[in-house]
């Protein structure tokens, strides 16, 4: 593929935005033709983030300046806050071409039908697409979803998991960083019955650029350096997301322990998840598993017997580092998972998404190493 | 009580040797007069470590150099690593008069006995004497215990748990850090029959200086910096000594999940510790059993509901902060503790041994504020 | 002295107040009666600083809140913004006794005076007290000085340089931290005119917890954490406070280069300044002439020779440490002043003013040992 | 370039050698096909650094199991310490067809010509080959050169002032980290004559990775973290490196004052520079002729007025960011001038030397964007 996608990041000012940047420059195939943030509109992006000046990108402008249609995007990255992310995209459909819109319109034909222009495709990274039951988004996020109708036609964006699906996707939600550390080392073992579904609980440790940029006390740096805490304790809001992909494979509703910590370091995520296994099965038939499963999965990587994931080694690259080990106790095993929150659980993941939905090889733009130290 | 102790230190050199010094030039009742140290003898405190110049303070010796009865100690903490502890030990007794051994030679009297000059208590912070069972012992640490009539003995030193023990002891064996953590949120619930003994789960976070101030490659500021791993999975060796005394809280023998993360920070221990309760229990329940339990306890502090354990809130202090959770699982809570590792974990747990060993208020030279920022 | 100071510190909720109070709980002669925060008004001071739990603290309450007389303070710690500092002092000064407004009254006499009921002395940390140049002061910050009666009679609250005035003071002004490192380096070495006045420049480094507790991005965890920068050269309002103690000390003006930079660590501040021997002095003439006259103060330390200032060796104390060595370049030395920014940089060099003003011994409530690891 | 250079690490175990395979990796026209370490000699890359598997590396082997010809290697980096890199050096080119090595033979001939097999480009990251005087290297490494007539040679690798040199190099000896940082702020301005070339103060801070993987207490994780220090006051052996090449710039020898820190923090290098400015110059003045000199120079960035250089927006990448403002003392500049250690500072630099070396684009390989969180 020669020609270069036009790319637009919505909202790209915060920590997300600006992997997806640091990322985009060096793909082959995407061109950054639009960059919005509100706050900072007007802006050129160096002034917002220095280390991403020289590369001749277009300047932070308003949502509400863009002229749609006329600024041709292929693909459209939204990095935005939940809730403000389903209006922009919803109103975004009805801006531009877009199949998920022409299907809607094809079901309730109407006036709208003679604004679609073009044909983009979305890539959501925010909370908004990921829970199926509008229901269940209402209850953890406080609100009623203002795009349902897109909401249960999004596509779950874990390639690993549902490569087909994301394949032939319009809107693709990006799965939160810790579902995707979790769905990627539990998903095939429940899938192939191997461990329980029951009690299975997950103690995950992030880096701090997973809170985000917003000026919030207790993402100081005097706050958050020299310490570490839980947060979040039974009701952080990855929990629904989790057990809905679980549910999935398991094929019954599952309901998980999880418990969130935050580290002292910008990135990275390291999850520590306790399992039954089913009898018979031992903590080296998960891994032979795991090896059979992502034999071709370009970033997920399974160690060795003894390898022990840590996030120096997934740090800034779209990898997934995994491993297992019998636990003490009879029946149970440990599954240690690994990746940047920002790349594999974010940008990267977006990236990669892309690759897919534009039929181009999926580790296009994504095979740095990681940076150690 | 006006006379100071006469106190030495064996093994100075190290963090938990540092952090001892730090605590007791500030002890009303204590006096420094003998600092031993093998490869680094003959330097002066300030040279090893110079934030505690200033103090008047001994030069480091050679173990072999200590003219032990002219010493006149009151008391030694023994910081030395595990296997040279019990040695060492098991020598000074055989010089010093000292309770524990005046009972062994009752019991086969020997030659040694005129040897015995003076009396002497020892506070050992290794884990030389904290396992009961030789066995055991000889198991995890890959060899025979040289002094198990010591060994079996020694009054497993956790104050808030066997108060009265220590108060009479001759030979305190202070717990390892993780076990301090673990065991001042399981003991009670497990006592009162609160929480089931199985299916314990320990997800445990430490700060560096936990690992001592040893040359390998992995305590390198690089190497650990910017990251996390867990380290040691299904063989840590503090897993028998929660085991035991879990099992004597328990009155039957348990067996724990327990594993162990390293945090890119100086100091602090936090465990997020997973439990089922008993039939009709509620996480409030275990809230207030620790509240009644720990009323009295100066350096245990229970959170109210919704309070958060953080090591920040602990860094220098010998406090003990405790949480605890509902789980979204049902049937089952969250418990979280911290401390300072080299605080209540170690320096600071020696030093409330000490004064209780001497009839001291147990919070003697120990209520300084914790260090935040 | 065996009563307690009453103890007021107003502006409890940032990190100065914490650090204040950290040392005050632990201070035999102080007992804190009044907080005050008006943000976090009406909280409990765990609630704002968990670590500050289990003192009997008072709860924090607005400034308008405070019934002045009735609570009978002995001395006020005030940790306000700059601006803020000065006119709550002004307006406290007239609500209470005191020697300063007592001669102000004098010299004008007014109805104020029968509104005294008091005495209070009063420690200023703010910035607005320690210019004696009124108009330095506004040029410096911006605006007209509102109190400018009393910023000509502060006393200048170094007390390694002006202990007797600070003995006799009723309103102190602490320096700045970086001011603090500076002026124990350079000014007994200009006051012995071993130095030139002309071409010092001063490089100073410093830990995030001295940007204090606001909500700026560039305080992040994520901005600040493994990077560095310089901030504010060329225009840092700590300038004229150094060059106008500097400048007393030379007997004439002087003019410094400085040049501040942020350093990814909570606390500890370090400074290397570059100056010209006169002739015939060397590295070894201000060395000594260090020691001869910190040879009594007792948080001042100045190192051997080859020996070498570090943060660590001064975290969490009222120590200054210093260094001097040789430079490369002929006729030229090197000096390296570490001191905690939150403590002898600011909360702890109050303290220190505390007890000179009431008469107690200097170092009382301020011998604890620095923290490290 | 179809080809792809063959490509030999000498030293791949420490930083810099992580470093290089991380780039080299990526780059379009290079292949690795000989690792060498010696301690860790017969293991994978991938157990050496995790971060590094799944490249198909070829293992570590001993540089004595080399099998020099055979392996055909186009461009030899050579990452061992000083002095043994020199030793190395000279051996390898007497095994392989080496233009230097044919110049030498030329002059001398001798029985070594028949044992020149193939051509090989040497890129030395040591100490060794980048002081022209063998003398200052006997005066400062503390023995003799031993491979004088290399020594003399040797292109110093800062292709920024070096271009052509570099190009048409046989043997390039890359520039230490704190010299390139310096150099590239300094020499432009020399060479112009708006600075003096006296009086030169550079105070320069450093993250850890710059003091390498060896096991020494200074660069354990607890030992750096939250503290900085000056090390190597006015012995730092980059100094002479420093002050040949400014003496170049300024047609007459160069004494410089030069100190470097340690900061808590993996990556990044950031120099603080007082200069004297030249009648009738101001800093602007500086940036101008900064902005003109390195107009075309991809990897320097020059600051427009007010910008401030940070390690965080040059991290992981090849960049130097160059910033300059007005001193408060009239007549002085303070620049600032920021690189990652190792990138330009080090692994980076030598993969652009090699792109000159071989006709490549400058930029191959080397325009990863930033990494920052």
């Amino acid at each position: 593929m020669d020609k270069k996608l036009r790319v637009g990041v919505l909202g790209a000012s915060g920590y997300t935005g600006a992997d997806l940047i640091r990322l985009l420059v060096c793909h082959p195939n995407a061109e950054i033709v639009l960059l919005t943030a509100e706050r900072k509109a007007g802006q050129s992006i160096e002034s917002v983030f220095p280390h991403l000046g020289g590369y001749g990108l277009p300047d932070l402008i308003s949502l509400d300046d863009v002229e749609w249609p006329a600024v041709e995007l292929d693909v459209v990255f939204c990095a935005l806050p939940h809730a403000t992310s389903q209006e922009v995209i919803k109103g975004l459909l009805h801006s531009v071409k877009h199949s998920i819109l022409e299907e809607l319109v094809a079901e309730s034909p109407s006036s709208l039908a003679d604004r679609i222009q073009g044909e983009v495709k979305v890539i959501d990274l925010s909370a908004d697409f990921r829970l199926r039951n509008t229901e269940t988004y209402g209850e953890w996020y406080g609100r009623a979803h203002q795009a349902t109708e897109l909401q249960t036609k999004a596509v779950y964006g874990l390639p690993e998991l549902y490569r087909e699906a994301v394949e032939k996707g319009a809107l693709v939600a990006c799965p939160g960083c810790y579902p995707t550390a979790a769905l990627l080392a539990l998903v095939p073992l429940l899938r192939a019955g191997l461990i329980e579904a029951e009690d299975i609980i997950i103690d995950a440790k992030s880096g701090v650029s997973g809170a985000g940029r917003s000026l919030k006390e207790s993402n100081l740096f005097v706050e958050v350096a020299e310490a570490m805490h839980p947060y979040g304790v039974g009701h952080h809001r990855h929990m629904p997301e989790i057990e809905q992909e679980l549910g999935v494979a398991a094929g019954k509703p599952v309901t998980i322990s999880f418990t969130p910590h935050l580290v002292p370091m910008n990135r990275g995520e390291l999850e520590t998840i306790y399992v039954r296994l089913k009898d018979g099965v031992s903590a080296d038939d998960l891994r032979a598993h795991w090896m059979d499963v992502y034999d071709l999965a370009p970033f997920v990587q399974v160690m060795e017997k003894g390898g022990m994931p840590s996030t120096r080694a997934v740090r800034g690259s779209n990898r997934c580092s995994l491993g297992v080990f019998e636990d003490r106790m009879p029946g149970r095993a440990i599954l240690v998972s690994a990746i940047d929150n920002l790349v594999k659980g974010s940008s990267g993941q977006a990236i990669q998404n892309m690759n897919l939905m534009f039929g181009l090889d999926e580790t296009t733009g994504l095979m740095q190493a990681p940076m150690f130290p």
